[in-house]
């Protein structure tokens, strides 16, 4: 066995813990000694064992003397569980073998410095790519201080997202209303424009799949909400967040119509639109870790202009709608060289519909 | 061996003369006696042996009392080879079984009859649906008596086929650059709107694939060339048809200009433009079997609108550009019910790009 294969393994347990962790890591741990695999754990979410922790619980002989194998660097912190570099030595592992770095401030690199102290052998970067992939959420989130931004549209063939009369239910077919679950159920939170929320009054509660709902966020500029509005009126969880100018969101937070929203003032940009980095400032003091952007068009466009999208996932439904509501409008490209690029990008298939998986480029 | 596991075979033949054998169709014949392949054969070209007649010829036994396998109705007039129903008596083959009848007014059933007078037995209708597919071009042409319409599209993940600069070249890789040259290359005809002819001043030649040149037709009303048009000044195979207005093109046709282009006088519809319907019509008659629309986006929508679409690829780059010059424009569709589906409809992976292949409902 490689070390490779071994750390595959671990990136296999971690995860399984897709969507419970927040705000940890996905992190999965192996054990080898002599060659076999002793013990093997996952972080199941906040407040059970770290998975270094439960892989030498689980081990099936003695650790020492072994190689522990863990996506992300130990940590060396007691948090709601004691530090994983003091059980990884207690245990008499002889080396850890790691893919990242966790720039988390509580650890960023002390995990390391810790092992060695204790006088154990460590090593970094095996499947780092892979691993940086598995926990891009958590580690954008560190590394820039800011949400890791999602953004998700569904689109016709041609590039539209509703028809000229604003009727966008529905143009994906059931797999991808699924995979559209499945991205709010693994994010932090969803954030739609008060566009959307008054066409199509969402809820963004999760629904085709198991998962636990995320945080609901408006940004507006005008709070035209209307009456009936479900995330104000189902907003039992108190999960919904509207952000908005400062003088607006003071009056509104507090009316009766509020009914339990958290309240973010943002800054008004010089386009008189709320100011993006100034939100996800907030997001980030807030700690959300991942925002999937739902729409609608005019918030998506303004999220690419400023450069600030991480991964996108446009499904295309094969239909042609004709002129109708663009799913993207005015980047101010004036040549294909000016184009927005993905790496990487990947087409895959969701029943009757293509979904597009892309990084942009120059922004990641 | 089953029929169908024949009839495979006898596609996979025919499938090599593709973009060869125009205006005739592609046709593969495999002889099974007593349980064993004696004789396969297809068409190569126009002037050249049928595959029927390929196939009895290279049989190695004696075909009598044997089943002869094929895609397409067998012939029975004498064109530039002999009637093949009666080369399959004269061979002594006992049952032809077929897949699908030629629509072709000079067989149209009268093959099968033919057969059955001499005492050979017909069995039709044997993978019907992939025959029909293969020889897709040829059977829409007889029975619709209009060319079978291909529609190409090259456009971003958000719809564009151009920067609004106009900058086009090249939104899709080489993959599918290949792929666009191989279309032309299996098409009677190229066509093109005068816009792109002003725009890009193509040679609709085939280039990076090995095939023959198509005609190339170009829809006009304004017949407004500007100097250098390839299309007009590279005509040496006398392969430039120009399609407009009575009025203009006759006056065009006796200009130095037109440099042996071929000249259409087509109607004007109500809106101004060319009549489309006019415009197949024409091509009919000229005996074009396909035509491959390739932009732009003002064609390509009249196409559409009209229903004159057969066939559509649309190829998506991985790359986003804003606004600019959207591939498909106004279709007057309302809602999401009235949006054009396919069926059926396919995503295939060309290099980065991603490549729908769609057959329009309702118009097939």
């Amino acid at each position: 066995m490689t070390d490779k294969t071994c750390m595959r393994m671990a990136l296999d347990l971690a995860e399984k813990g897709r969507g419970k962790t927040t705000p940890n890591p996905m992190v999965g741990a192996v054990i080898v000694k002599n060659g076999k695999i002793i013990g093997r754990g996952y972080h199941r979410g906040p407040g059970r064992d770290h998975a270094e922790v439960a892989a030498i619980k689980n081990a099936r002989v003695s650790p020492k003397g072994s190689t522990l194998y863990v996506n992300l660097e130990p940590c060396c912190h007691t948090g709601r569980t004691g530090p994983c570099t003091e059980a990884i030595a207690a245990a008499g592992i002889a080396e850890v073998v790691v893919a990242v770095k966790d720039p988390n401030p509580t650890v960023n690199g002390r995990g390391f410095r810790r092992l060695r102290q204790l006088g154990v052998k460590v090593t970094t970067g095996t499947l780092r790519a892979e691993a940086t992939r598995l926990n891009e959420a958590y580690l954008g989130y560190h590394i820039k201080k800011r949400p890791f931004v999602i953004l998700k549209l569904a689109q016709t063939l041609d590039g539209r997202i509703a028809s000229s009369s604003g009727d966008s239910k529905w143009i994906s077919g059931p797999q991808s209303l699924k995979l559209a679950h499945r991205l709010r159920a693994c994010s932090d939170a969803v954030l739609v424009g008060m566009g959307t929320v008054r066409a199509d009054n969402p809820s963004l509660t999760v629904r085709h799949v198991k998962g636990r709902n995320p945080y609901r966020i408006v940004i507006s500029r005008s709070m035209k909400f209307p009456r009936g509005t479900n995330l104000l009126e189902a907003n039992d969880d108190r999960r919904t967040i509207i952000a908005a100018p400062a003088d607006k969101i003071e009056r509104f937070g507090r009316s009766r119509r509020a009914n339990g929203a958290i309240c973010w003032s943002v800054a008004t940009g010089r386009d008189g639109q709320p100011d993006l980095s100034d939100f996800l400032a907030r997001a980030y003091d807030f700690g959300l870790q991942s925002i999937l952007v739902e729409g609608g068009a005019e918030l998506a466009t303004s999220f690419i202009k400023a450069g600030l999208v991480d991964k996108m996932y446009i499904i295309t439904a094969p239909i042609l709608l004709g002129r109708g509501i663009d799913a993207i409008g005015e980047l101010k490209t004036k040549s294909l060289t000016e184009a927005i690029k993905f790496d990487p990008a990947d087409f895959i298939v969701s029943g009757d519909d293509m979904v597009f998986v892309g990084y942009p480029k120059g922004i990641h």
